[in-house]
């Protein structure tokens, strides 16, 4: 295979120039150049016109193998038939309608079935709807203040889970906030040793995935202790499985890693790409729940809980996590060997499901550079690998071999033009 | 017309016995008997089957004039066929996908085009995500950390919009906030000089729409006043239009009433029930908004946009406002002259587009008891009027006259039954 032409971007360009006029930044979030990719903003295609399966194409009529998933929500494909059909069945009866439908009983079920920490389930919209419901839940059970996060964390974007020094946040917000390094089990004892009696809960990832950094899963018994260490001092322990729901275990990621957790979190892969939220957590709790103000304007709509029963059964049907896993070591097997017969040191981290890459040839004194991998990353987006440089990514069921053996390709030739 | 027989929600009752196993309080927010709706709950369908147009179908298989529209998002009808044909469109080319579509642009481009005060548009999930934006654009361009609010509000369910004796709620959360009756432009202007150069923001609901109370109007000059006192203040005023918005003025309801405000916050009849919000403002804050950090899963995604766009040229078609405030004069003219032809005394209060009920016979020493209403709202469902006696209501395209005369007609039935 020889090097296709790199990629052109001139009617994202000017699609992005009317978007400035009229949106804060243009695009928000991670896609938007605001946030800071750091890579050239050129390597990037901004607007997508459609896609199908594992791919998306661009205004311009580009391709890619979208290896972020619309971060996360696209885990059987775009576009699955068979959740499509669900929902759209559903939408002939109707969707957000004044009174809840019984799918969404059927739902709750299927998740109670299905999450072995669920005894039930309240449906919000965004993930961070259920991270804060899960904390006001920890507050109002336990009369307790502090919450305990891990350093590099990311529970959404309300005030409480923001950081004192950035814009529109209070020191209120945070006032009981306290940090701790991940996978530091004496300093977290130590953490809950000195707030005895003041700490509601303590909230987590399944194993730690931030941004613009190697990502880490648990060390050995490190849950088993925090598990017990929660229950020994009357904390909650929640877990925010926004991010890794669904990929690594249909049962939770707490199941997955040997725990359970008191409150569950879950959004993203849930309903493959239908707008659906959900915390899950233990009977003791279910009471504490009811008792909150907490609702809003779509939170009964049918049509994403008749996806998210489509989409949960097949992904039982296909055993799905299993096959993530097998595409993501070999995915991961031919890029780090394709970078090695380059010359180059790529490093893979974090679970292959949600594989997090980083090139190492640049490390000064040990601490990542960032700076070839970013120039690599670039080189991948740019021949139509959609790849980010700061961010875990995410696989979905309809990645072929074929496209993993073509990713595996167009690296070489990203590799080649460093 | 003779009476019918009243309904029965055989079914209702079985699948909320399901639900309650599953679901905490079975089913969450107003439509729960959780909530408390001050009526006996057996008056009331829990789940549909299915909508169309201004009906619902409960599981049972009764049918209902719904003059709660979902609480809001329902304006042009179920199932709107334009709506819907718009939605299904863009799903087949993708809904959400790792970057945003072209259709994102679109509906920035023509919200910024029909609400006056808009200048740029940011879009969310639920209504609270954008009345949170809003609070903190404010304290970020203001670096002040005062919200004033006027009692009896409703903003979502975020912490920092609920009470102090609220379950899981913390003092911190509500440590910034500054209550002043609506209306009383007197003690507003006392509270912004009692905390010169300490308001970030002043948030208010173009009128006063509260629970359990007769709504109420601005008072002649209100908003005028309130204006000039934010804009001497440097305090920005923000409207939360979530659910007044699209129904008294495709322009916002600031605009209706004849001034601009800084950020205003859309939500539910934005789309006609599929799931978006958006946060517009002036031009003064684009770049405040861009420095936060604000995002969410499914905000990206294209088919409510498209639905959006759909939904706004269609209510500018119709002149939509000037419609549903035809449909609600007739509507409240019909139910007090009946009320008043069987020797009841009804009160109608707001605007007519979201009019609310309560029957006055039984007030004690000039309070509404309320109990007598809610006796009457009772009779009204289960004759298939599904109207409430604690909240504003909602009207839609669909309403047809015919659909008006029956709810008339039923009415005398639900009065004569009491």
């Amino acid at each position: 295979m020889t090097d296709k032409t790199v990629y052109e971007y001139k009617q994202s360009a000017k699609l992005f120039e009317r978007a400035l006029k009229v949106i804060p930044s243009g695009i928000y979030g991670h896609q938007g150049p605001a946030e800071g990719c750091f890579v050239p903003v050129t390597a990037f295609p901004f607007f997508s016109e459609r896609a199908k399966g594992a791919y998306f194409w661009d205004v311009d009529g580009n391709r890619f193998i979208d290896y972020m998933c619309a971060y996360g929500p696209n885990v059987l494909g775009y576009n699955d038939d068979e959740v499509d059909e669900a929902a759209a069945r559903q939408r002939e009866k109707g969707d957000c309608i004044t009174t809840p439908s019984r799918t969404m009983v059927d739902f709750a079920e299927l998740l109670v079935d299905t999450v072995a920490s669920a005894n039930w389930a309240f449906f919000a919209k965004n993930g961070g709807d259920t991270t804060t419901l899960a904390i006001m839940t920890a507050r109002a059970h336990t009369h307790r203040k502090k919450i305990v996060f891990f350093k590099g964390y990311y529970h959404g974007v309300a005030p409480w889970t923001q950081k004192i020094d950035y814009p529109g946040i209070l020191p209120e917000d945070v006032a009981n906030s306290l940090y701790v390094p991940w996978n530091d089990y004496e300093k977290l004892a130590e953490t809950f040793a000195e707030n005895k009696g003041e700490i509601a809960a303590l909230i987590s990832q399944p194993y730690w995935h931030g941004n613009f950094m190697d990502n880490i899963l648990p060390a050995d018994g490190f849950w088993r202790k925090v598990r017990k260490l929660c229950t020994d001092s009357g904390v909650m322990l929640i877990i925010d499985d926004v991010r890794t729901g669904f990929r690594l275990d249909l049962a939770g990621s707490d199941h997955y890693f040997g725990f359970e957790a008191d409150l569950i979190c879950f959004c993203k892969a849930i309903a493959n790409g239908y707008n659906v939220s959900a915390l899950c957590g233990k009977d003791f709790l279910k009471n504490t729940v009811s008792g909150l103000s907490y609702t809003g304007s779509y939170w009964l709509s049918a049509v994403p809980f008749a996806a998210g029963i489509a989409s949960i059964k097949k992904m039982h049907r296909l055993d799905l996590p299993r096959l993530l896993n097998e595409k993501g070591e070999a995915l991961a097997r031919g890029l780090v060997e394709t970078a090695k017969r380059r010359g180059f040191d790529l490093h893979v981290s974090g679970m292959p499901a949600l594989f997090y890459l980083r090139l190492a040839d640049d490390d000064v004194n040990g601490s990542p550079s960032l700076m070839l991998h970013q120039r690599w990353i670039a080189e991948m987006v740019k021949r139509g690998i959609y790849v980010t440089n700061h961010h875990n990514h995410f696989l979905n069921y309809a990645l072929s071999e074929d496209d993993i053996k073509t990713t595996i390709e167009i690296a070489d030739h990203a590799f080649a033009a460093l």
